[in-house]
């Protein structure tokens, strides 16, 4: 915790209700942008679909208001930049991203891009001795092609030039939608963030509880956990559910449900570490059939990687008591191993004391969610600020923000400005 | 148990050494009618399909070696009789089903109607002042019209016209399945069992591992278990396996895994009760998403109906306490409530002293399983004997029996008529 209350300090009261109108603004924006969609109804706008013109020729605009150059790189991702106070300044990166999962809530991504130009807005003409590269990445949710970051992978440098073929479910490849769009996929390597990066930070919602139950606005992102993904399958015998005794019986989905109670049990059993089974199918399948087979996903996530590998061993050691004690066998396929990435401790401190500036009460907390931060964490030093998700609700069309925590944000990224012209 | 050791004692060694024969005639019976199949490779068999006119021939032709009269009714059993020292004689129905489970094996239902042609055959053309109708259900699986005990259901006298309309998956009718083989569907009542009737013996497979466990050749049914289905749906929230700690989810799947384990411990708990989980389903069934509901089948057996009843208010009951526990709803739909079905008495206590006489151990248990002489109990005092199987195998290539075990079970069948000749 920082901060000893929830009043907003910093700036005076003036300061605070132009923040509190920026943020309504903000809100009103991110509304306006969930109506640029695939689906009448619904928000859901994947990699470079036809909204996404839509929502490039409106924020284009409002960046342009703010006295921006703005222009889509290769990859599909739109940057404004706000210049410096001199030529050649380095930039601090501002964004996040403007795809969404089907039937999306307004703020998952957007919020963060929207306060990005929110904050040059509030420089009122104000330069600062680096420039403000606000993005609006293309591409974070993984939907259309199955593999998620293409937007921030292109800053990075990382983004794998086989990828590029990689198709959509009507067998459209990323290049040819690249190119669908008026684009040159032989540009990616330009869209590089080349300029000398003061750091990336990106403002996303929570989209967990954590905030919303601690009543807090804001919390300062230490780390976005590692995360492990297993296929975990128990073997047994199929037979007659009617004619085999319950003591004869290997039953591969008894004993799978035991093994996904012990695996709840423990996760609960230490601080921080979440696992999940989201995926379980038992077969033969038939009502009268005790179960051969029994298959379930597993997903565990922890901000350290020794205790996420500790879990790990921790579950696969249940699985395999579980199995042997009940007379069937457990084996399991490692499907992703995705270690944990920290944030810059610098611009960890320096976002601290902005906070405290602002004299909000927060918290520094795990992201439990990948985020393009991840990133962008891999070619310059990177921070995110959470702001609390109402309800912890997220992935919804019922998502939310409260416009006094996104003033707080707006508020707190202003004073980051500040500390940064300080001591750049 | 009955007798007191192993050996064979009914009528001496020559009459041993004659069942011994006739059992593996019966066996080499059983294996040829196997390779009359709808897949070349296996067994699949089902009502009315082109193999069972093979079988039909091959079958009319060893029960008119018999000296058996031969005739196929409207629902497509086949059924030899071979007259009583008398006409107008009662008939003694010994039956069991022609057709099969796919990629079934040998035995399941066809033993049961070889041995009721090699019980005749044993009388070496000695006439019983009752004529013995051996039948050939023309259908009990229920493989292709979903529906079991066409055959049976036929003498019992209890098939509905409706039922007729059926269809299976190619869209032919059960009515239209019996004229193409050249039967006339209109005549089904004909089907009817009515001449006076002693009684329906069944020799069936056991299908489960109890025989083999305990070493015994055969076992006298005393109840066809009653059984009842439960569609159990436990409902939560979904949300993000990252970001939602463990301390604040509605997990529905580890819910449903607990009560699925509840349920194992509870049902090991009572003799003679089988609760089985053969399927279940989270959904949205995502990796990375906690299930907001998960569905489970629930099917529980036994030979008493107060029992079972009971069994299934424990288990609902541990639904709504871990579902209350946990903050998530379960709620469950009836799918089935078939009571459990008695075998005669007076056919037991004949069973019994046969089964004395013959000297072999046995035991007296319920099955777990439905068969042909669940429905023909309805319309006549039925009796079942189970054979060993061993491994417990059934509905699969392996199944299988022991010659000695048919042996006996052709002894005790003709100790059986004995009785009944004595005192009918």
């Amino acid at each position: 915790m920082s901060g000893t209350d929830g009043a907003l300090s910093h700036g005076g009261p003036a300061r605070v209700n132009s923040d509190v109108a920026l943020a309504r603004a903000v809100v009103d924006r991110c509304r306006r942008l969930a109506a640029c969609s695939e689906e009448p109804g619904a928000t859901t706008r994947t990699f470079l679909s036809p909204p996404m013109r839509e929502v490039h020729a409106l924020v284009t605009d409002w960046m342009r208001q703010a006295h921006m150059d703005v222009t889509v790189d290769a990859a599909g991702n739109l940057r404004g930049v706000y210049a410096g106070d001199r030529a050649g300044s380095p930039h601090l990166y501002i964004g996040s991203h403007l795809d969404t999962v089907p039937h999306a809530g307004a703020f998952d991504g957007i919020l963060g891009v929207m306060l990005g130009v929110a904050v040059v807005e509030r420089l009122e003409g104000r330069r600062l001795p680096f420039a403000i590269e606000v993005v609006g990445f293309s591409e974070e949710e993984g939907v259309r092609f199955g593999t998620p970051f293409i937007g921030s992978r292109a800053l990075a440098g990382t983004l794998d030039a086989d990828l590029l073929d990689r198709v959509d479910a009507g067998g459209v490849s990323i290049r040819e939608a690249i190119r669908v769009y008026g684009l040159d996929a032989d540009r990616i390597d330009d869209a590089r963030a080349t300029h000398g990066a003061l750091g990336f930070l990106e403002i996303h919602i929570e989209q967990g509880p954590v905030l919303d139950q601690s009543n807090l606005p804001l919390a300062v992102v230490e780390t976005i956990v590692g995360q492990t993904r297993l296929d975990v399958t128990f073997e047994g015998a199929a037979n007659h559910a009617g004619t085999t005794p319950m003591a004869g019986r290997r039953d591969a989905l008894t004993g799978a449900a035991e093994w996904v109670v012990a695996v709840e049990r423990e996760a609960r059993n230490l601080a921080g570490l979440v696992a999940t089974t989201g995926v379980i199918r038992a077969l033969p399948g038939a009502t009268n059939v005790i179960a051969a087979s029994c298959r379930c996903s597993l997903d565990v996530r922890h901000a350290s990687d020794a205790q996420r590998h500790a879990a790990v061993d921790r579950f696969t050691a249940a699985a395999r008591a579980i199995a042997s004690a009940r007379s069937l066998t457990a084996h399991w396929a490692l499907a992703l191993d995705q270690p944990a990435v920290a944030m810059d401790g610098a611009l960890i401190e320096r976002l601290d004391r902005a906070v405290a500036e602002v004299g909000v009460p927060s918290r520094h907390m795990a992201s439990g969610a990948g985020h393009d931060a991840m990133v962008m964490a891999s070619c310059m030093p990177a921070a995110m600020l959470f702001v609390r998700s109402p309800g912890g609700i997220s992935h919804h069309p019922d998502e939310a923000v409260e416009i006094d925590d996104v003033a707080v944000a707006i508020g707190v990224s202003g004073a980051l400005l500040d500390d940064l012209s300080r001591q750049p």
